[in-house]
């Protein structure tokens, strides 16, 4: 009975030879490709899907996955945990016909090329028709996944992204959240100092030294990874090749450093990923809220926390040449946990970014059940701005055009920042827990003990759990708790 | 009747981004890529490399490739050709085995790997056994190509690279080449003058600056196209989007200048390919012989001719700021006209490369015949330099693992450079008919009318013609003629 698996698996390795390679062309498409490409790699990166979603379709595969679960009980529980991720990946596949699945990747492609100049040039009448192609494959994505798997659109979507999560577990969330956010905004701009300024601009050159020194400090592997720019920030490649992006700004050091740091949480995730299992589904990362949770316990739990600071002060004077109230600790600290009402989302320090992301959740929901158009996108984010955050939006390349995802047809994503925030807080809670002293091991940026504790606890788990839930269940002992994510914020931000 | 050959249209359109994305990936490999990303890249290589030929060889490509065939007369002449390139495609394609074209791939992959660093250790020990898997799965491919097209199973893989090219072909050219080089090495020797010293190092970002703007100057279009670093300057991606390399030594900036330029003509051949046939085998270049005839009539015929030098010497000073008798237009001829007896292939001049190629030529039919081991190429690479280009090789770095090709299973690949710069001189001949005062458009660095006389010519026909000897026919109204050459480089090396 191991033979209809063995098949199987020999088949998924393909498909993850198929996906990596796409991964590989994503990041040169955003990194270093030159504006002329974009035509041929749409078409390119358009095949590979097609080619990948055939893979997953052809009619012996729901034979092969059929025998092979009925031979289920010889299997080992990594293989079982495999057996059903692949279960779930032909599930998400033979619910879409092929030239949907083509169509969507190109109009993406399309989308994310015009995105580039149009938000330069702050014209969203140029980047509407395309959007409204995304939008519109996007829904016919949904209703097609909701058909086969009897959940509402949205949840389908979501569940690409999330296994296990529901829209009724993300209102439930960010309910909570709405309900004290906004006051702890209110008390949290009223008692905060300012931040001092910085005279100094520091070089690219220098910030990115700053940015390898740092990240090769947390535990990134540089001989399985790269350091590029970007426009927008992100982690791509594979497991054993990671490649992250940034952006640099001279006069603002910090605000290309702690995205870095960011992506570095992401990567190092990745890196982490059982090496026996890489080829296979069960050895992927679990869903985009724990990806996220690795990225910000490392960005907003560890790097703007005092013990990070007492490091990173002395690194700044040192590598950067830099001195002043604005670059020690307790300058460093007013610095990286300001608070205010700001335009943009990857900007927004961790009191407002939950506000960015309710705003995004309740636009896209309303995109895809048709009750906002996307020609009205403009207006609707100025309004929602004006609502959740009290800020006016003064043109569209700082409001609706300053994310990538609903370009490239990311719809149910946004969810996952906050719940991987929430996550985080409640890991980095446990970490603290099971390492004692861990703050004097960060002051004197040795790492080593704490990525450990999250190769061990996380990184290595690859899918073996069944959801996201189990896993942080399995690391902390239960469920989300979003109290503790409100602790944190409580503590870090009201302390004064 | 149409229907058969639209079928195959698509078909190929998905190869072509197969095989597209591939050579990304390859770039990426060799420009950018972190060491530890290696196995996994084979992997994916392999991956893509399975699929494209699963997709040539089934079933019904045989059927529609017949049926196609039976209603050629409906077709115009570019598909007509496109046809023929199929046939010829899916030929060497159903010659092989799957997992032989798998098996290549991955062997290729792990010998170029390990072959970056044994070349840097001189450890030709290390390299050893991966060379011997490659030569071993070369040597079965001929053989199978050899069966399925009733041909020598040399030439079968000369027809990988060059179709309608035979050993006899090459035994031909090679031989007369082999009968006046090694007299017209011992003139030259004898009576040039020694080139003038350069002491000023250039910087890298000079350097750089310097090979992009004459890249720009003679037509390279960097919106379709990057200038990178890699260890062995090669042309890479696809027609829409060209990846240069080339490499900078601050102590030698005609040695990394006229690298790129020579991968500028590669490139430029490219990027001239027809537009609307880029998706389809009758889009492509013409072969091997007729891309290095592009890059070489750049490199050998224009740039290191007298009007080009006019025109970079005063470039030199004001973009690189150098001075002196090594940096005039009679310095700079001596030096990018030097002929030496040397060790390495891409350094060497117009008259000693030949002089490499055939070396090359010998060993590699030895290799595949089995008359010489892998294991004793190193001795066999001593002696054949030694014979044919009077030099003592002190190492196996400068020696036989001074290139890539046969690393990555490119064997028949060689002599397709020397027929190259036959193929160059001819076409150089005939542009010069063709455009009057063409040398004083380049010594003013215009090179608008021999770049549009070329694309006209050669680049804008993909392989619209049979083969190599029928498009340099059309091009120049006879075949290749070895007299041109020879006569080239008597006057350009004899003449003082």
């Amino acid at each position: 009975m191991r033979a209809p698996y063995e098949q199987l698996r020999g088949r998924f390795a393909r498909l993850t030879d198929l996906n990596g390679a796409a991964a590989m062309l994503h990041w040169d498409a955003a990194a270093v490709m030159p504006t002329g490409g974009a035509p041929a790699r749409a078409e390119q990166l358009a095949t590979l899907s097609l080619l990948a979603h055939e893979l997953l379709c052809q009619n012996e595969v729901a034979d092969l996955l059929h025998r092979a679960e009925a031979g289920m009980a010889e299997l080992g529980p990594w293989e079982r945990a495999n057996l059903r991720e692949m279960r779930r990946q032909w599930s998400h596949a033979t619910a879409l016909p092929g030239d949907l699945v083509a169509a969507l990747s190109r109009a993406g492609s399309a989308c994310e090329m015009v995105w580039r100049t149009a938000r330069a040039d702050d014209d969203f009448a140029a980047l509407c028709p395309y959007l409204e192609t995304v939008v519109d494959l996007v829904r016919e994505t949904a209703d097609a996944k909701a058909g086969a798997f009897g959940c509402s659109p949205y949840d389908a979507l979501l569940s690409q992204y999330e296994p296990g999560l529901s829209a009724a577990d993300i209102d439930r969330e960010f309910d909570l959240l709405a309900a004290f956010l906004p006051d702890l905004l209110d008390r949290v701009l009223t008692q905060q100092a300012d931040p001092p300024t910085a005279p100094e601009r520091l070089g690219v050159a220098v910030q990115e030294n700053l940015s390898r020194h740092l990240l090769g400090a947390l535990g990134f592997d540089f001989e399985h990874g790269r350091l590029d720019v970007s426009l927008h920030p992100f982690t791509g490649g594979v497991a054993d090749d990671v490649r992250l992006t940034t952006r640099y700004d001279e006069a603002d050091a910090l605000g290309s450093l702690y995205p870095a740091l960011h992506e570095g949480g992401h990567g190092m995730y990745e890196q982490g990923l059982p090496p026996a299992w890489r080829s296979q589904p069960v050895g992927q990362a679990m869903g985009m809220a724990m990806h996220e949770s690795q990225s910000l316990l490392i960005e907003m739990q560890v790097c703007r926390g005092d013990a990070f600071l007492r490091y990173l002060a002395p690194l700044l004077r040192e590598r950067g040449g830099v001195s002043g109230p604005a670059w020690d600790a307790r300058g460093l600290s007013r610095r990286v946990r300001h608070v205010a009402r700001s335009l943009i989302r990857v900007e927004a320090d961790e009191v407002t970014y939950p506000l960015h992301i309710i705003h995004r959740y309740r636009l896209e929901r309303a995109l895809l059940a048709g009750d906002l158009q996307v020609a009205d996108l403009p207006t609707a984010w100025r309004m929602g701005m004006a609502e959740l955050l009290g800020i006016a939006v003064p043109n569209d390349r700082d409001g609706c055009m300053q994310d990538i995802h609903w370009m490239d047809g990311a719809f149910g994503y946004f969810p996952t920042y906050t719940l991987g925030a929430m996550a985080a807080a409640q890991m980095y809670r446990q970490a603290e827990a099971a390492l004692p002293d861990l703050a004097d091991d960060i002051a004197q940026g040795a790492f080593g003990r704490l990525m450990g504790w999250l190769g061990r606890t996380v990184h290595s788990q690859g899918r073996l759990h069944a959801s996201a839930d189990e896993l942080l269940r399995a690391a902390t002992g239960r469920p989300l708790d979003g109290a503790i994510f409100r602790q944190h914020l409580e503590k870090r931000y009201l302390a004064g």
